[in-house]
């Protein structure tokens, strides 16, 4: 890993656990009526995970201000929502996993009423956090409430796993030559991962760079990285299941394709994917260029998120 | 029914109803690529409801200032959250029902993969109408936020239906004469009730006299007001199930009582029930007294919930 990044994982990654383990999500009358539903709020929250989101909430912060530790309760909101999504992703109705990151999923340990209301109080729990536990100026934190409903929500992330379930049915014949059908096979699959993944990796960056004050230039500038690197995040996803190595990704190798999942490797062959991988890395590097040495963690990190071998 | 009431939920209900019935939850490619998510999140939303939260909210707003089409955004809010925790509550890994309000659940129309994603997404869209459709002050939204992700989140509404089920296995022996454990099954009711029911209904008023910017002293008097009718409503539930109209109130009498349901009616009787209904009562009536006139609406609504037949 890249020296800047290793440096950056190093100083921010045990704040925001830490941050995260430090959360009191019930209260003590609820603590000794449901003991387990803070059991089973934290079970999900405290797994190991890459915390990509309040990273970039904390790099995008640091673009601007310097006491990062501020955007802890921000970075904190966005990884509880990235957590609901998983444990409602896993559920039998819907993904049916249960295995997460090498341990029993939610549903697994706590059955599936109390994984659902796990998911439900952590949806609700990001908000609290985003009203009363930042600091800053109302206006702004009502811009980071509004941010986090539109990312997190029906034309956003969950809008992702909609269509995700919708369009499961989509069977992708190889070598197809209809060219128009392609193109709508692609419309689909990127608003898909537009949605469903990229829209919660935008609205982290930007969320980091509202609380430290940016103006509109800025914003828009992180909006396309935002959704370049999740773009490029799912390409690498795809390449990943079709050639990476099955020990340290810790999952199958090759299921896309034995379940004729519409991917980009599917659709553009694996040399295809690879050609349109660097081309997003690219546009990307080029969206933060202009910001020149404070952005070097961002840059790492989209290197990071395209060449990374898990 | 009282004919204030009867004035005031002609006047209120259809501007809710047509204020729900008007949102769009989802943009144009959203509804092109997904078009059964927008028909399942309006199924719920537009579905035949009391609409007791929005009235609320309206009436509290009502106490300080005339103009309560601003309130409308606020008291949809609470509705969005209301109908999303009837789609959860209703999936077979909780109550399991088929039935609601004479159709179909969610989920037996779209499935259970669309059906909780469709909570999940009513819940998010509730605090996106707060933050952006609400025409105040930053830090009366930002007020708003908070109550909403409180009365609604893990020690609130959410937190009161995880009592509920895992106190699905205490049942209640006829004529128990420990008197301690009584204590504790009470304690274990009201809380389940208040979380469950009573925090959103006190919610939905705080957030009307929260918007019209009440003082403290008015919040106070409508916390409690809220508390006990919430309580209220629920003891009239369960003595509407031993002693209803199954017509009226279009389902099975006596279900509480085959399922050894704890209830207020399997711990006090029948007659026991009925005094704490009536005691509940006046001393909500007591708290909203000082009000004088403005509280007219409120006070006919607490005596319709307590002399409801259905």
């Amino acid at each position: 890993m890249n020296p800047v990044l290793k440096n950056s994982f190093a100083t921010y990654l045990p704040p925001v656990n830490r941050y995260l383990r430090g959360l009191s999500f019930t209260d003590a009358l609820q603590k000794r009526l449901a003991p387990s539903q803070e059991k089973a709020m934290h079970y999900s929250v405290d797994a190991r995970g890459k915390r990509l989101r309040p990273i970039l909430t904390i790099m995008a912060y640091r673009l601007l201000a310097e006491d990062w530790q501020r955007a802890l309760p921000v970075a904190a909101a966005y990884e509880l929502v990235h957590t609901y999504s998983l444990i409602h992703d896993d559920l039998p109705a819907m993904d049916d996993d249960d295995w997460r990151r090498g341990e029993p999923t939610n549903h697994k340990v706590f059955g599936e009423a109390l994984a659902i209301l796990t998911g439900d109080a952590l949806l609700t729990e990001a908000f609290r956090l985003l009203a009363e536990e930042v600091e800053a100026a109302a206006a702004v934190i009502v811009k980071l409430v509004a941010t986090l409903a539109r990312v997190a929500g029906g034309n956003g992330m969950v809008g992702g796993q909609v269509i995700d379930i919708l369009s499961e049915g989509v069977v992708i014949k190889e070598n197809t030559k209809d060219n128009e059908n392609q193109e709508d096979l692609l419309e689909l699959l990127e608003t898909l991962h537009r949605r469903k993944t990229g829209a919660m990796i935008t609205g982290a960056l930007l969320a980091g760079a509202d609380l430290a004050g940016c103006d509109n230039d800025l914003r828009l500038r992180l909006e396309k990285f935002g959704r370049l690197i999740g773009l490029a995040f799912q390409v690498a996803d795809d390449i990943l299941d079709e050639v990476g190595d099955q020990a340290s990704l810790g999952k199958d190798i090759g299921s896309d394709r034995e379940l004729d999942k519409l991917t980009f490797v599917s659709l553009f062959g694996l040399e295809g994917a690879r050609q349109k991988l660097l081309e997003l890395k690219q546009q990307a590097l080029l969206q933060i260029e202009p910001l020149g040495a404070k952005a070097i963690e961002l840059k790492a990190l989209a290197e990071y998120i395209v060449d990374r071998d898990r």
